[in-house]
């Protein structure tokens, strides 16, 4: 088999289960991979990783580059023994972080150049560069440079800014040929909220020799609905024997949404930090444990887990943690939120397997929604 | 046997192996005890905690009073089920938090009123109440409540608190014979730094019948040699058959001196403390790891020691970590300086067992104090 098989098609709906073929191990699909931006998912170790069935995490090589610099990762031995990390790593090439910069960016035909927001030094991230840091950090799976436009701009500017991604995922591929990286390498599709954009990029990056295709642009703060519009109508014209993966998405409506569409692959920083702001999700909808109700609920977090901070600890003692600033509410609101995430893919996974994932979907979002 | 049982004697210093009877599980001593103030040792799960071999920590009855209120945690089904800790906890009674209140509290000689730092509001603790407090906890060994004064107290000053205390040590004692705890009541030796009030003291709780005897009102910004000169007087008139608790010391020089003296039983904040300010105990003094130098230095911690941070981590990776202000660092340095104290223990009893621990005190201290 090639980098990816689809296993199982869902007969009434888009969604499908499927394998990804990744040096470390072999990641099912749907799969939501936990963001470790900085070399760490927030608050996790490695092992409590592991012990979630997680397979398959993110790095961000812009804020690796800033810090501790890539040199340092090489010298280490990569990326993967840097973090203690055996399983697979898909690294950004850091497009969205860039393009978030606002002012202190510039973007030209060659690439984008930036100012460092820890000591304001420039510097200038080009598509062949971001492929080889990606190697050199040992990454199982790298992401191009893309230009990633708010969800504001015009005709014109949207145009521009897909041309220039669409070349430079030509670069792309072009710069890893040259190198020796096992990494596989996606492209992405963007467009902004632009129809025909949005076609002729999902068509384009579909026809080059990527081994998955990303879908960027979206969830940037425009409402549900129309990133579902765009979704479904981007994925019309993706090559949908691609594992499909779309980029910062992290709640389980979203999820579940765009599984029924066809996606396979998540990410997003969500969980781990709505952990930190105290909130947990349960099949019932999003709880926050700051809530008075909490202080004598002895229940865990939610009574269909299986995760360790729902094995083990109840509302009532996350409660206190949490209002007395210690450091385990986080840890434990981490692990739940994570665990719930892939819990309910593997949920979906096997409604996809029992041709019964509208069902599951509705009874969901009917549950979630209506607390 | 008894409560305690006093294993091996080292043949030439005061140094012994020990064995607590305790509840849950035996505890071998000397024994470090870290200190979950908060019901929650700071930065780690129950289970890394067993995982380091650790059978018995500390929780605070003032802290868990003001929150979440002693009423939750019977609710909760006691202490350990809050908090999921299956082995011991001993509690503190809160007289040291209460007495660094300042002009917040008021002594009586019932007992100490003292205004809540959360919200202002009045409370007051009695000898009797800490002890029905404790017992609801289901606290494994319940310490009396104590007046600890400040270093610079006067003779005056220091004789009427340490009469103080020994009547609610006595209080205490019959409060507890009231109850049906099955927890241990150790009493706490105080009497400033004034030799004649610190044997009265000695003597007086000696005479008593407490299962352990606690030495309090020590390290509290007094040089080390003062602490050490003053600990080795006490130990001369305590009864050396009952287990000896230096509360609130927890630096490797300090614990060796006082084993060296005796010492069976040690608690303190420091190595949680000191790991969320970067800094990580080794054979070879401390270090911190925000030093530039460990930038790019891909060894442990401590080379030998076998925690889990040390196992699988870098001195580089957790630079980066505390430097990215990332959680995983306060948890990888609490884990190491933890398991730290803890090894540094049990080397300490071999030796104790082959009669050799003033040899591996001095090399120790040699080691530790030549980097």
């Amino acid at each position: 088999m090639g980098f990816f098989k689809i296993i199982k098609k869902d007969a009434r709906s888009q969604a499908r289960t499927g394998l990804l073929k990744l040096g470390k191990i072999s990641v099912d699909t749907p799969v939501f991979m936990p963001v470790g931006t900085k070399a760490t998912v927030k608050a996790l170790t490695a092992h409590q990783l592991y012990d979630m069935g997680c397979k398959i995490i993110l790095g961000n090589l812009y804020h690796l580059y800033l810090q501790p610099g890539i040199e340092i990762i090489k010298k280490a031995g990569g990326l993967h023994r840097f973090m203690h990390w055996d399983y697979n790593i898909l690294t950004d090439s850091g497009g969205f972080q860039v393009f978030s910069l606002g002012d202190i960016r510039k973007v030209k035909d060659e690439g984008v150049e930036f100012k460092s927001v820890i000591d304001g030094s420039r510097h200038f991230f080009s598509p062949e560069k971001v492929i080889e840091m990606q190697s050199d950090l040992g990454s199982d799976i790298m992401m191009v440079l893309d230009e990633c436009i708010p969800y504001t701009e015009d005709l014109r500017y949207t145009q521009d800014a897909a041309k220039r991604t669409l070349d430079w995922a030509q670069t792309s591929i072009k710069a890893k040929n040259k190198i020796t990286s096992k990494g596989a390498l996606f492209g992405i599709v963007q467009g902004g909220f632009i129809r025909q954009v949005r076609k002729f990029c999902a068509q384009s990056i579909s026809e080059m020799d990527f081994e998955g295709i990303a879908i960027g642009g979206l969830s940037v703060g425009e409402d549900r609905g129309t990133t579902m519009e765009i979704l479904a109508y981007t994925l019309d014209y993706i090559d949908r024997k691609k594992p499909i993966y779309f980029m910062g998405l992290g709640d389980p409506l979203g999820l579940m949404e765009a599984v029924q569409c066809g996606v396979d692959m998540f990410d997003c920083v969500l969980p781990t930090r709505i952990s930190r702001n105290g909130s947990a999700f349960t099949d019932f909808g999003k709880i926050n444990i700051k809530n008075s109700g909490y202080g004598d609920d002895f229940r865990p977090l939610s009574s269909s887990c299986g995760c360790y901070a729902c094995k083990h600890y109840s509302r009532a003692y996350i409660r206190h943690l949490y209002k007395s600033n210690e450091i385990l509410a986080s840890i434990l609101l981490s692990v739940h939120n994570v665990y719930f995430l892939f819990d309910l893919l593997n949920r979906a996974k096997e409604a996809i397997r029992a041709d019964g994932f509208s069902q599951f979907h509705r009874r969901f979002v009917h549950h979630y929604t209506n607390g």
